[in-house]
């Protein structure tokens, strides 16, 4: 029974909360933030899954545990995750941290609201509104639009939803069933997320049409006129076609203005998928290698990946001018977008979304951009491709590495050749055993927790290193040390 | 020129970068939990847009801002934000602060990982696992699958994608062009979601079936499925029933036990949207709410708004035992899902998801229920309920205010009658007075800052105010103090 006294206190005690949040914050900065990013310190702490579940104390119980063993695990969750922000952690397209972004987060956690309306975002409402201008303007665009999305992939499924319903805007009350086969076109190394999105959107992966790329990844534009051509001449309507800035594996940028060229032909969306490399638009060095991109009708882009915007960070915008955004995706619930309100109501950007609760992403990237301007992202920008020339130039002088093709963006794809393999390139097992070689060494640098990179394989190539070099925080020495520890770690292979 | 110095410096200052969080942290503690929970100050500071864009200097520009002109943005953010944690912002179904949580939230953002595979994240990839079976145990099953999803639409938008995967595998392929038109059944007063998925998924919204609801907002048994007859009277297929458990507006559950018997009469998947009434499974006296939860294919549960978890934390929870997440949403990039590692790939459970970059929101929900356990979380939930309950007894008892039914959850819908009203319901003019009454009160409570509520019309019923009442820090004053505010802004109305 609850007495009336109980019921004028609060269920939670500030003091003990707040002394907690200072206990985790110091934590925070020293496991995570100091020995994470320390390279005398270990990347990760590898432990097999039914140890760490142990150590974890993972279990979830009726009764609470005291401060000071929850301390404890928060201690623990830190020590064995990955430290992605270390300077040899390669192993995705995020990595390193930046501390203005950082703290843009967390006063976003603590200020916990929900971009939907203006009411309860008004400072958000204007910034998400002026981050969006910004980034549009790199991609030359004075007006259009835009909205943040959980994703990348989330951005490139609402562009193609976005095309769908400007050709067909019955669709969104109708469905699919009174319409024409409609197919996508993109290349083979393309990401993943379009035909996820092909299939979500009840379009079907086999109506996404691969288009052949050339030895470096990159679309070939004659071969997308002609099966643009081919998918008409079977009756199926072409309404998009997703290019790619920056391909996931081999960081390939796609022949943007060329692909223009063809969509203007057959009047079809283009998307460009620049959720890795759009950041080299803020690059005045490397920003044409995205030449035609204001040809584009949208266009995907992640600042969480080149520019350590923190996870996640993941725009589309719209050349679009006309509110198709709102009106491919609204359901105006007057629950939430009450017309009577006594404010703008064009400021409620919800109806946007196919989200309801949508976490506020901008706040992390608007005060790292104050903080350093244009000018220190695109300082990073062209800094990453300064460390990769010099990587590059240092595997050519090593005799165990075998560049995939030259690279043009921050991922080298490479073979390394151990010793028993080299010069055996004619032998039966050669594609085999060298296939063996990254899982191997992969392994043990996990084990030992000296540094991440990535492996896969691509088409007919057999497993390779993907290494991504942008993190601020890498110097020229990190990528010697990673050279000599792939070496130390495959030389007996 | 960039000399061969500065390549071995990272572009990050540690030191500076660390004071300038320390300091951010010092203003969240003070402005935003001290300052934004203390019912002496404000909830919020409005100023119009125009006004609001100057303060914050939001302009993005070439060069960057020195520290101390960064650390006043992040005062103003947070001065000019919405106080959501504050006792008296019953605005949304979010709410409120848990320092657990938020203090899981800052690792979150420091750790900055993804949940895709065990390699980067195998903290969390064990925890979400965890947390999930915890959840899972709570409607009932001791088994299942499920997923966290960046907010409770795409939870339901995926329970409709995974259900058509289910009866027609083919569509992952091919689209819904070779099928039947398709049909999903769900009450006028459900969330607007499942009509913005429909939409998405090529569906159309003109196939999301209306079914009728009693005054309460409870969907009717017998109308579903006179509906579903009908529907395949006409050539539909019916796939799926979505249900309610807590509706946004008044807080109704459907009758889940009854609508479990229609959906296996059909054999139709049965989808529970309680993304808002879920965290009743937590409390011995009111989880019978929820009473047949256990017969769904498919919950979808929103910690982040009954529990205070934080936005985002929302899980699909799945009665599945045949992989069929990983089944309907992959599309196995061997960039990533190697599936010659040296551990157990199901561990790699990123292809499970449409999204790739997936946030980690487990930590959050996982360290506040490891902090207080499931009888803390059920006390919270009682405690609510209590609240209600007071509060509506006080409304009986004061002249203005008129109730639109009985709450049965903790949202109250409500009218508030100012004394020029009072006795006035025959006039022809009554509800279209009635109707301007809340938005103005609302008008000058925001700018007064005083509190914040919502408002809605419903059906044929006028704007009245839903106030919802979860969060841990209210107490039994603040009820009191909700009305006599109601009173003091809308008494000369
Ligand atoms: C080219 C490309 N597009 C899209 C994505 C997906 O972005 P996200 O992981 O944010 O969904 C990625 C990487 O993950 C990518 O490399
Ligand atoms: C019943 C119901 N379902 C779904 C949602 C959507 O959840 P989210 O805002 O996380 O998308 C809400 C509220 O927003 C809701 O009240």
């Amino acid at each position: 029974q609850t007495s009336h006294r109980d019921l004028n206190e609060p269920l939670i005690d500030h003091i003990e909360g707040q002394l907690f949040l200072n206990e985790t914050f110091k934590i925070i900065v020293e496991e995570v933030l100091r020995k994470g990013t320390d390279v005398k310190e270990k990347v990760c702490e590898w432990k097999e899954p039914e140890e760490l579940a142990l150590l974890l104390d993972l279990e979830l119980r009726a009764t609470g545990e005291p401060q000071h063993s929850l301390l404890q695990r928060v201690k623990d969750v830190a020590k064995y995750s990955v430290k992605t922000s270390h300077p040899r952690f390669y192993n995705q397209q995020f990595a390193g941290v930046d501390y203005h972004s950082l703290a843009g987060r967390f006063l976003t956690e603590a200020l916990n609201t929900n971009l939907f309306t203006y009411e309860v975002a008004p400072a958000f409402v204007l910034m998400e509104s002026e981050v969006l201008r910004g980034l549009r303007q790199m991609v030359g665009w004075t007006e259009g639009d835009g909205i943040f999305c959980p994703g990348g992939s989330t951005s490139n499924i609402y562009a193609m939803n976005l095309a769908r319903y400007r050709f067909f805007p019955e669709v969104k009350s109708q469905g699919l069933w009174g319409l024409p086969r409609l197919t996508i076109f993109t290349s083979p190394e393309s990401h993943y997320s379009v035909k996820k999105g092909a299939a979500f959107l009840g379009l079907g992966t086999d109506n996404v049409i691969l288009v052949k790329v050339d030895d470096g990844g990159h679309m070939i534009p004659r071969d997308l006129d002609e099966k643009i051509m081919l998918a008409k001449s079977q009756g199926a309507v072409p309404f998009l076609v997703s290019c790619t800035a920056g391909t996931t594996v081999q960081g390939a940028f796609d022949p943007l203005d060329l692909i223009a060229g063809v969509c203007e032909k057959h009047k079809l969306w283009m998307h460009i998928d620049a959720a890795w490399g759009g950041s080299v638009l803020f690059s005045k060095q490397h920003r044409q290698l995205m030449k035609g991109a204001d040809r584009a009708d949208s266009v995907a882009w992640n600042p969480h990946k080149m520019l350590v915007a923190g996870l996640q960070c993941s725009v589309l915008l719209l050349r679009d001018t006309t509110n198709l955004l709102k009106q491919c995706h609204s359901a105006n619930a007057t629950y939430l977008f009450q017309q009577d309100k006594f404010y703008d109501v064009n400021l409620d950007i919800g109806d946007k979304s196919m989200q309801c609760s949508r976490k506020v992403d901008c706040l992390k990237l608007w005060l790292m951009w104050k903080a350093v301007g244009s000018d220190g992202l695109a300082e990073r920008v062209d800094r990453a491709f300064i460390h990769v020339r010099y990587l590059v130039e240092q595997m050519k002088k090593r005799e165990g590495f075998h560049l995939l093709s030259e690279p043009e963006f921050v991922n080298v794809c490479f073979w390394y050749i151990p010793p028993s393999l080299r010069g055996k390139e004619g032998n039966a097992d050669y594609q085999e055993r060298l296939a063996k070689v990254a899982p191997i060494i992969k392994e043990r640098m996990v084990k030992q927790g000296t540094m991440m990179v990535g492996y896969q394989p691509l088409g007919n190539r057999v497993n390779f290193f993907r290494v991504i070099v942008f993190s601020p925080l890498v110097s020229q020495k990190d990528m010697d040390f990673f050279l000599d520890e792939i070496e130390r770690l495959g030389n007996d292979l």
